[in-house]
């Protein structure tokens, strides 16, 4: 007798033991969602035809990540919507098209259905959105107190097209700097629902899929030298991968940050750097100074990319710097945070 | 100034958070030891050559897995040793050539670096004795309490040779059943390391990677049906995808069974099956009766088929059914238990 699962049923250690149990949580949980042919198939495997991809480029990307963000649902989306934009804007960013997703689930003995059933339709929705599948899976469930409700590893599958080359060691002198749009909007909004600000503003994570905005950058200017969605660690993280990686040195200019001024005053509560914030949808990319303009006002022209614009350049040296030419018109140097700031972020 | 990380070093927060010290912790561990060029370029993907790929075979397979295995460290391995071989098995049952492994680390604060680094040479190895690469990763940190010590997820990416259908659903009436080996060693293993058993056997984990031995089979036989690795929920729960998918019965023949004396003796005193104990370097195939014999013959010569032997076979139906000839000739049905035996074998 198959066990039936609805929305109070609580995951037991059963729904990660290889029986009946754990089927039937597969079925009417993740299968039911994603609907996937290969999925369905419950081999231990997805199978994907050669000749399509190779018709699309001439590399494979592949990518994965673990999502341990705390908490789970949060305004602008949740663990689900990030396992799914986030492992495909790590395809995206280096040029690749985004087509398979695997996806991995650790949860924790207790976690209600109804949660998982949410963030599940959450994957499936942000997947649907992206034109990608989920193709293949596992389930495991650790007991009570090993664990944090539920952990997400997602790896990706995209394709790059011929002659793209996206790599932060392409950066060079005179290079300009473009940011998607808003900075921080992922950080305050998480921080903001954690409840550790005494604030009431409206925030909410920018979470969301790049490759539709990425694709036309590209189409408009493939000679786009280095691209990253700025995740943890914020737009600092990038521009120190990307001047360490190139030997050139990085300029920003404070005066063309853009920040919603909502995140600007819980930045400023905390003492802390907008710079340093996590994004979930939003990319910095370095393309050459003649193209930047015209770039910019492409991306402008996309819903992801409404408030792009222009927010540095590249420099000569020395090789790993990353300054801010700040308000005042004097130089800062932007350090690379040692520690924590802001844990579990995604 | 960059934190040096060594053996004594405890995992903090601030080895998740994106800045200096992940990038010390990455290179120090990751890096070091998996020797990628892949994952020392430190994108956010890895991009592997299409043109390598397709002149392998006309599909991709595709597969993940976390591992959740308590304790880390047994007997013939530990965490990392079956994160590879694990997945590797995935791919190859499928009839794939394994040969690019992502790999995802949930550390809990606290984790002492010496056994991270016990871990990540241990995942070297095996991927380096398998041929494969480890091509990208990710790390997470999470407060002490909020995982238990170290998960990995590893996906990975292989090649199925043109003319390879290996599927649950091909099954037939009159094919054989076939084992690579003795049942339930890696079961047995885990429960007498968590120090469960009350039993002074010398218990050693099956954990292995299976492709060398498929790549064989498939060489003689290349009309293999189905392939599985036994591994949660045993032989017993392979065999019950088998004959759901196929629309066929399965009977074994318990006189044939595989079990070392010393995995007997556990499962007698727990009163369990060894056919639902979790195995991680055996696989069951089905094949064409008039060739079982000889591929059984072949897999002897293998250092991963020594055991190999045929313990049953498909019938007519009714479908979905799997019984065993007893050792005093009935037959008894072996069903797929519904809950919770080993939890936290994989």
């Amino acid at each position: 007798m198959t066990p039936t699962i609805t929305d109070q049923t609580r995951i037991t250690m059963a729904h990660g033991a290889g029986g009946r149990a754990m089927r039937s949580l597969i079925e009417s949980v993740f299968i039911e969602a994603f609907g996937s042919t290969e999925l369905a198939r419950m081999e231990d495997q997805a199978r994907l035809d050669m000749a399509r991809l190779a018709a699309q480029g001439d590399r494979l990307a592949f990518t994965t990540d673990s999502y341990v963000i705390d908490p789970l649902e949060f305004p602008g989306g949740n663990v689900g919507t990030l396992a799914v934009n986030g492992t495909l804007n790590d395809l995206a960013v280096g040029g690749a098209r985004p087509l398979y997703l695997s996806c991995a689930f650790i949860i924790e003995e207790g976690l209600e259905v109804a949660l998982l059933r949410r963030v599940v339709h959450a994957m499936r929705d942000a997947a649907q959105e992206a034109g990608v599948s989920i193709v293949t899976g596992d389930t495991k469930v650790v007991p009570h107190g090993k664990g944090d409700k539920l952990f997400i590893n997602t790896s990706g599958i995209g394709v790059i097209p011929k002659g793209i080359e996206v790599a932060a060691s392409r950066c060079q002198p005179g290079d300009r700097i473009i940011v998607s749009g808003t900075l921080g909007d992922h950080g305050a909004a998480i921080l903001q629902a954690r409840g550790d600000l005494a604030l009431d503003a409206e925030l909410r994570s920018d979470c969301r899929s790049l490759h539709g905005l990425i694709e036309l950058m590209l189409d408009q200017c493939p000679e786009i030298r280095a691209m990253r969605d700025a995740t943890r660690g914020g737009v600092a993280a990038i521009l120190h991968e990307f001047a360490e990686a190139s030997g050139c040195a990085v300029r920003l200019f404070e005066d063309q940050l853009p920040v919603k001024p909502e995140v600007r005053g819980v930045c400023e509560i905390l003492g802390l750097d907008a710079l340093h914030f996590a994004n979930e949808g939003k990319l910095v990319a370095v393309v050459p100074a003649a193209q930047a303009d015209g770039l910019v006002a492409r991306m402008q022209q996309h819903p992801a990319g409404l408030d792009a614009c222009i927010i540095g350049e590249i420099l000569d040296g020395p090789g790993g710097r990353v300054q801010v030419r700040t308000l005042m018109g004097g130089e800062r140097l932007l350090d690379l945070p040692v520690g924590e700031m802001l844990p579990r972020i995604c």
